[in-house]
This record gives structure tokens, C-alpha cells and sequence, in this order.
């Protein structure tokens, strides 16, 4: 079965909306999400116009904050100050990555975790991991949800998670071997260093591909029947589209679908749930309902 | 071969007292550990005195604070709040399990991170799970010092870990599948919801045992040659000792060893390591070499 991101996200995002007209309705503003934009990087661009785009669909008001990539840091932290300091704000993101003069970690951790929507502030990712109430971040809580609307079992489910990222291999490794549902599962990462990777994907009922390397997963390497979760979302040079390249993702998806009972396409499986978790953590943000 | 925690333990001690002299020398004040104890359980009397034994052989000051058992939360948080700003102490810690009517993760919350040399703040665990510079739990820390000081290779080795505690089963994961060493390994967290533990075990390079099950462990789990580390430390009624208790590892000990390339006693293998790390986290909070 063919897992529908694209369909599971347009649902929740309706969902944000209902709840956003009810706040409305009862006289309060509407969440707030603000962006901050650095250059003019094509991804980049094209993530940061998705997200303004489901901000209009939930009925959120969202505002970009444009920078130069010459930008100096201290603009930067000043900026974002500014942001942490208006009430006005719900939460709000700074798009990754930034220009190599600027100290990523640091700006990360100037955003004040109560608006860290991202969930990449180190008290959001130790509350995670602790199990506390948190932002988590968004492509692993996306996962999640997918899990979650398509009712796949995970209970004592052998899971393997490829990719050590800190925004999506180990998080999702974090919140899949929790207790409680969707988690509850044995986990194993796999990375660059693991030796016989093949052998051990094979073992899993569920795979959570993350390595950014297109077609990496081959049908030798899933057992019948398993669930595959596909992150990679690399551009491959594609002369015949318009826009010269084509998504691609980390599974050989034409010869591994075949033998999942579950499978995320990319696009249209992780992706648009990585903007629905945004969304519903600025709506947590708004309704104050984990700080 | 044996891993001889208390040796290793030792050493350390005698390095960082070593750190401390020069300290002092240069007219530094050594370092300074403050204890919160609440209560008279007797397992945890015994750790603080050893943790405050363990600042006399390295050097440091060390103070104890003690509250009965019906303190009020309010002023054990209030006396956390005096030593985070007490430029006289370095580092403390509380003394866990408290009593049930405080909640022991605002009391954690309310150490100010950069004192929090137990490791547990959400701040540094969201660091260490990054892998950014922090103070690392006691138990995790001391085990990575363990695979070290014995050169046993981590990089690329299939490492299961039984148990997802806060303080030691994720925590520990996380460091084995960090780059660099000890790490690089394929991590496996196993916990109550797993199957075929067994199996998992049985392809383990490395096990490392954190559930406080004692004996749970046994040969048929093991392959030969693995590496065992035993977390396990549960009070085993022994009525021959004038204790009345014995300390139990997670290991079946006697029949496990034989087939081991390396393991660790109970007592004598982490036990000792943590309360070295604790002292090790103190040293790095006086030297200001993290915060």
C-alpha cells in the first residue's frame, strides 16, 4: 500500500484549520509562524514558499523575514532576538542552511525554545529524549504521524533507522523506541560505519531510510512484507522536467515497492508531513499547550 | 579478560587529583561538589558517601546538604537556586529517587545547566544527543571511559543495549552511534516490548546490560568473544552478609564470563566509573572547560 503523505497532510491541515476557526471565533488571533530566510538558495526557497503556503491553508498569518547571504551573524541573533521577544509571534524558524560565515548552532540556540517550532533547540531535543513534552522536530514527528493515520503496528516491531542526522536519524530512532504508540519498537541505526547493513535491513519490519542517497535501498535489502519510510530527498540533474531535476529519494522504489506492505513515494510521502508537524507545532505554540 | 573498574576508577582519580594540585598550585581554589541528599534510603546514603569520599581522594571540596523526607519542594528549590548562584560551588547534583510528593524533573529543571554535573538537564542531554560539548550522565560517560582506557574497538561493532532508561539505555546509544571513539557503532535498544531478544544478543559484539534485572543475562545470549558490560546493580537479599544484601549485575556472571573477550564485575566494573565521571564532570565545571 502506497502511503499518501501528500493526502494524510491536506487531512491534519484541515484539522489545524477547524481548530484555528475556533480560536478565531472566540476572539483570539490567529498562531503566528515567522521565517527567516537567508539568500536565495533554490531549495531552500522552495521549502520556506511551501511553508508559507500551509500557513495560508491553516489559516495561520505567517511573516518572512528576507537576509542577504552576506548577512553578518549579529544582524542574525539580533533578528531573532527580536522575534523571541514579540508577543505577536508564536514561533518561528530560521531555514537551513546558512551561509558558511554564520555559526548555525549558534543561531539555533539564540531561537527561545518556547518558540523553536523546528524542535532543534537543545532543551526540545532533550526533553524528546527524556520524553517530555516538547516541539519535536519536524520530519520525525511527521514520520510519526504517518505511522499513526495508517495504523501501522510498531509494538516490538525490529525497526531499522539508516542515518545518524541529527534532525531526522536519531530523533526518529529516539521516539520510535519510546513507550506508548506509535513507538514501543527495537530500533537499530545504521550509518556509514555499519558493517553488514544489507544482513541487518533485512531483519526489519520497518525501515526508516534517511541517508540522503538516492536509490540506496534495493529490493535485496527488505524483507517481504516490511513497512519502508523514505527521507531522502535528493535532487537528481533530470533534463527532461522543467525545473532540471528530479526528487529522489533513498529507495529503489519501483523494485522495493512491490514487496512492502507499506511505502512512502518521495515526493508525496515524508515531505509534505515534515510541513504539517511545523504547522502543528506552531499551533501548540499558539495555544501555549507545551510551555 | 576482567575489566577492572575500580583500577581504571583509580587512575582517574589520581590523574584529575593530579589536575586539581596544579590547580591549587597556581592559586586556584580546587573544585567544588555540592550533594542534595532528602531522606535516609539506604542505597542512596551509600552513594553520596562514596561520591564525597571520591572528592576527598581527588581533591575537591564537597558539601552536603541534607533535608529529611518530608521536605517541602519549594525548599529543596529554593536551596538549588542558592547554589546555582553560589560562584563558590561548581557543580552539584541531587541525590535520586526523592520522595513521591516532589517532582523530580523540576527539581533537575531547576539546576542551572552549567552546574549540572549529573548530566541530567534537558540542556545537556539535547547537547550530548547533538554532540555538542556537555556534561554526559554519570553511568553513560563512565562506560565510554571504560571501552577507552581498554582500547576495545567500538568503530563499526554491532552493540546491543538492554534497557531505555533516561539515565543509562538511551543516553549510552547515543554515544556508541556518535562519530569518532568510542563510537561508530551499530546500536541496538532493547527494552521490555522486544522480541527475540535472544537473537538480538546473540549477534551483539558488544552488550551492554541496563535493565536491573539481575541474572537476566545468561550464556545462551552471549557469542563468543563478545564484550559484556553489566549496568545491573540490584540489592539481592544474601542473608550470609552482614549487609543483609548482595549487589546483583544484569549478568549471569559466572556462566557469561568464559565466553567473553571482556567484561565487568559487579561491583567493581561501572559502578566505580560513574562516580569517576561525576568527578570528572565536576573537574570540567571548575575549569570552566565546557560552559
Amino acid at each position: 500500500m502506497i502511503i499518501d503523505g501528500k493526502k494524510i497532510a491536506d487531512t491534519i491541515k484541515q484539522e489545524i484549520r477547524a481548530k484555528v476557526d475556533s480560536l478565531v471565533s472566540s476572539g483570539q488571533r490567529p498562531p503566528h509562524l515567522a521565517a527567516i530566510l537567508v539568500g536565495h538558495d533554490g531549495g531552500s526557497e522552495t521549502y520556506v514558499a511551501h511553508k508559507i503556503r500551509a500557513c495560508e491553508q491553516c489559516g495561520f498569518i505567517s511573516t518572512l523575514l528576507r537576509f542577504e547571504s552576506d548577512v553578518e551573524e549579529s544582524e542574525l541573533l539580533s533578528a531573532i532576538h527580536k522575534l523571541n521577544n514579540d508577543d505577536g509571534v508564536d514561533g518561528f524558524i530560521v531555514q537551513l542552511p546558512l551561509p558558511r560565515h554564520i555559526n548555525e548552532q549558534k543561531v539555533i540556540e539564540a531561537i527561545d525554545y518556547r518558540k523553536d517550532v523546528d524542535g532543534f533547540h537543545p532543551i526540545n531535543v532533550g526533553r524528546m529524549s527524556i520524553g517530555l513534552p516538547c516541539f519535536r522536530s519536524a520530519t520525525p514527528a511527521g514520520i510519526m504521524m504517518l505511522l499513526e493515520r495508517y495504523e501501522i503496528e510498531t509494538n516490538g516491531k525490529r525497526c531499522v533507522v539508516l542515518g545518524r542526522s541529527n534532525i531526522v536519524g536519531k530523533p526518529v530512532a529516539t521516539l520510535l523506541m519510546q513507550k506508548g504508540y506509535p513507538g514501543n519498537a527495537t530500533v537499530t541505526v545504521c550509518h556509514s560505519a555499519t558493517k553488514d547493513l544489507k544482513d541487518i535491513c533485512r531483519e526489519a519490519d520497518i525501515i526508516i531510510a534517511a541517508l540522503g542517497s538516492p536509490k540506496f535501498v534495493t529490493a535485496d535489502m527488505v524483507k517481504d512484507g516490511a513497512v519502508v519510510i523514505d527521507v531522502g530527498t535528493t535532487r537528481v540533474k533530470d533534463e527532461t522536467r522543467k525545473s532540471g531535476f528530479k526528487l529522489t529519494g533513498d529507495v529503489d522504489y519501483d523494485n522495493v515497492a512491490p514487496k512492502c506492505s507499506y511505502i512512502t513515494p518521495v515526493p508525496g510521502g515524508v515531505g509534505p508531513m515534515t510541513i504539517v508537524s511545523l504547522m502543528n507545532n506552531t499551533l501548540l505554540a499558539a495555544t501555549h499547550a507545551i510551555y
